[in-house]
């Protein structure tokens, strides 16, 4: 058995040992359902009078004791009447058992000690595979039953287990990490976005300092692109429904916002994506073999309307810019063009410190050919090319037989932040349906007209949400070419202000983006100031300082004062933004 | 009397004087209406049995020869009686004799030769004033009677009329440069944008070269922004109704598209305008009068459902990119911050070459004080000091008393491009209504809390407006820091290519787009294709250019080559480039 599934049953196991416990304490509560989840399990129950999340602790104490001398005792068929007979009192259990009997399914009673339960299987074979020390109850929660809200409300008991309280010990402190570095939280202290209710959720608007965020994202990408041949395009936001009864969207996209109806013309849709206005583009003009591949991108936003209990800070948004790119190929260009893309995610995720990242191919089913169109040799050579650059560079990847979608298949990239999350960011996607239907068209150098292949390409997936990613990657702390305000000139006294301003003059004149605090705080408070806002270089100038040929230099986190020439410090700056440093 | 009174009679004249020669040709023709207009006059006439356009030239001789004699015999008032007699067999006129006698006014009836017309008056007062040669007819257009299709379909003729022969003939020569810029079909010779039919009317995209000029230009604006202190932010395109009914403009604002309407919560509308938004973020936060004024910007698209008809390529859009800014400041920095927009305008107009332009200055009527909302002392004081400013400047103005919003002053600029069309490009809009409706406050150094005053401006108005009118302006052939393609190289034969790219990339490299043509063409033919792309420099590589140290240099409408070594023809370009310069 593999560590996976070994975890999975010690966490199914714990569900168990959970009702056990409650029972102990609450001879009278129903026990429902008690799944393994996603780090840990949960068990849901009936009490009769409600418990508060201060009684966790004793169940949980009753539970590591029960543990000690925890043994399964073994496991029985029974007939759903023996079932029922068990259960009499649990209206719960009896409703699983007649379900599980209309199906025509065993039912099974597994017993520990004096506990039995209705279960399916995947246990821990015995006690000592769970550490006492691995599991921890973490709250409470309401949870109707069988999840819908026609039932009765339960009370969801939540707990965390690994294999090792060192692993446990992780992932609470990751937690505790990840809650610091919540971005709604900083996107707050930063100034960097806000959520109107009067403008809506999931359309974040962003403050000036937000708004540089994004154009310095989106220029990195927008430069990146320009170096390696790539032409931005410009799309209006809207479009008429025809545009999509063409492109397919308008049957099978789900996430449209509704139509603009209009009483004498064809309605208008907000676009939630760009393929079908770049189809359309290509469409317009003649394209010879000669001029592909043409490349074309455009950062542009979509929207879509997610449901708003999904929404999200910026990493569910409802409003997200894309760095689309849409490359009209031949087929024997994909591998070049898909090398290149290649090139552009190595470059973002260096420029961004995403060092830990894997790929994800997905690719056809063979056993199942007739679920896919497109020319059964470009599905073969292009599916091989993918996998040939994802080897030649060393990346981690794992290949998803059948995952593809049915017009072409996908590369797709988890990246891990600084605390070990995993986030999709860059996917890569061939795409033989778009083409089809908009019928484009480039004339071969045989004077025919074949169809293109149509790559669709998104680096940073959108700028909201990969802001979202690395405001919590970085904990809002940037690196300098990141760093809205990369220098704060702190004046010691008024006497001081004009030197500050003149300094921040000669910085911006460097390209350094500098700011005067010229508050009525003292030093030490400006310092405490500039420091929540993670700025990272603080100019302390006094009368010392103040005929701005030598500076104190603070950096961010530090308590030490760095003396250094007003040179040596713009080519150290300057030096560390040109080469997207992490280090100050 | 002024000369344009004169020119008006004149044109009125020549109206009656058509009318005259109309009969003289179609005795059962029946005239109806025949006012002067900009640039001439025309005439609406009920034909028994249509003419064509090619008719106009004998009417137009007909009428140069009755001008010879042509004189006002005289005119009389006339009782509604003895108009209707006079003219008992045309409809119209008596539909509007009797209209006249039911408003109780004056039937007058005026008499040249042996034609009398029903007019008002408003002619020269005598036949010698009028230019036989600065008039021409010039087209046939259907006409509904009275302007309302339930009417019956008058044939218009129409004429222009000038004060003199030259003046005509410059006015027909103005048009034919007019079409010959027409940014339409430059448009689509330049491969700058295209309409689709399938996104919607009005709804430009923009291929690589347009969506390059688009950049350049909004990037000029937002680099001139930066060095003054403004800051970008960003804001969504939809928002909820809510946003609409505080600001009003879902009561006033007759150009939103359609709700986006959901069935469980408050509808969706795609902005309009950026204003709401602007003022939401403000209000997100405290502010105090240390940080004011707070200069926002944020270039971004509108959408207005404009009529249909009224729609022209990217000077009457649906989808505006504007390069909009609010200023919230205290009433005491009106004047600075207006200073400020000026500085901007100015640096503008000549970047462009608008180097003819006028403001009109848009103030209250003292007369009717009740009209306006806010502070009658930040009323006076801004006005006095718009009107100061643009004096200062020595700028060409008129003031429009009475002409002000109920929220406050404004100026408008007016600018004349290339061949004398005036374009409204910027606007300064002076706002204390929206800070009322939505409450927006700072706090003032004695800790009150106070109202802001805003200030709306564009200086494009908006990109693809900007564009339309750039395009004309240019006749296509931009300066050349805004030419898509700088330089086009162009090798002899297939042996020069490999040079050709090398110098491309050299020139890449110190940033000069730069492109080579290696089509199967010959030489001849790819200069004439570059210069029908406009292309600023043509340089051509055979086997004397091949090791690219002396080039031979093509300058855009121009014969000649030019010698010139490599490095001084960067310098060269780079120069021009660089100080915006209109010459090559």
């Amino acid at each position: 058995m593999d560590e996976r599934t070994k975890l999975e049953h010690a966490r199914h196991t714990l569900a168990h040992l959970l009702a056990s416990s409650v029972l102990t304490h609450y001879p009278d509560a129903r026990p429902t359902i008690g799944p393994a989840i996603d780090n840990g399990f949960y068990y849901d129950f009936d009490f009769s009078h409600p418990i508060s999340s201060d009684d966790l602790a004793v169940i949980e104490k009753t539970m590591r004791s029960i543990l000690k001398t925890w043994t399964l005792v073994g496991s029985k068929t029974v007939s759903k009447e023996e079932a029922l007979a068990l259960f009499a009192d649990n209206e719960f259990k009896k409703e699983l058992i007649c379900d599980i009997a209309e199906k025509g399914e065993a039912i099974t009673i597994y017993t520990w000690g004096d506990f039995q339960d209705l279960c399916r299987g995947g246990h821990a074979e015995n006690a000592s595979q769970i550490d006492a020390g691995a599991f921890k109850l973490t709250h409470l929660a309401g949870a109707y039953w069988r999840g819908s809200e026609k039932n009765p409300m339960l009370t969801r008991i939540y707990g965390l287990a690994f294999a090792t309280k060192a692993e446990l010990d992780q992932y609470l402190h990751d937690q505790e990490e990840a809650k610091k570095r919540d971005h709604r939280k900083l996107g707050k202290e930063l100034q960097l976005f806000a959520l109107v209710d009067e403008v809506g959720a999931g359309l974040p608007l962003f403050y000036p300092k937000g708004a540089l965020l994004r154009r310095l994202v989106e220029n990195f990408i927008i430069e990146a692109q320009e170096r390696r041949g790539y032409e931005p395009i410009w799309i209006p936001h809207i479009t008429k429904k025809r545009l999509y009864e063409i492109s397919g969207h308008l049957q099978k996209y789900d996430a449209l916002y509704p139509p603009m109806e209009l009483p004498d013309e064809d309605s208008y849709y907000i676009k939630p994506m760009n393929c079908p206005h770049f189809m359309m583009l290509y469409k317009e003009n003649p394209h010879s073999y000669r001029e592909m591949p043409v490349r074309w991108t455009c950062t542009t936003t979509n929207y879509r309307y997610e449901k708003s209990g999904e929404l999200s800070g910026l990493t569910r948004v409802r409003a997200l810019t894309q760095d689309d790119c849409h490359v009209f190929c031949l087929p024997s260009q994909i591998e070049q063009e898909v090398n290149l893309m290649l090139d552009m995610i190595d470059e973002t995720y260096r420029a961004f410190h995403f060092d830990n990242f894997w790929v994800r191919i997905s690719t056809h089913d063979p056993a199942n050919k007739d679920n896919y169109i497109g020319n059964p040799d470009v599905w073969r050579t292009s599916e091989e090319a993918l996998s040939r650059l994802i080897e030649n560079r060393g990346w981690t990847h794992s290949t998803g037989v059948g995952e593809a979608a049915f017009y072409g298949p996908k590369l797709d990239f988890m990246a891990k932040d600084a605390i070990g999350r995993e986030w999709q960011l860059s996917t890569i996607q061939l795409d033989m349906n778009l083409p089809e239907r908009f019928e484009l068209e480039y004339t071969a150098d045989d004077n025919s007209k074949q169809r293109p292949v149509v790559i669709h390409r998104a680096i940073l997936g959108s700028t909201e949400r990969f802001l979202g990613v690395i405001i919590e990657h970085f904990a809002g702390a940037f690196p300098l070419w990141l760093s809205p305000v990369q220098v704060q000139v702190l004046p010691v006294g008024l006497t001081h202000t004009e030197a500050c301003k003149q300094l921040a003059d000669q910085l911006t004149a460097q390209s350094i983006r500098a700011t005067v605090d010229d508050s009525s705080e003292s030093v030490g408070k400006k310092i405490r100031n500039a420091e929540k806002m993670k700025v990272p270089y603080m100019l302390v100038i006094g009368d010392k300082e103040k005929d701005l040929k030598v500076l104190s230099v603070r950096k961010r986190g530090s308590k030490d004062t760095i003396e250094s020439t007003r040179e040596d410090f713009i080519r150290h700056a300057t030096e560390k933004i040109v080469s997207r440093s992490h280090e100050l």
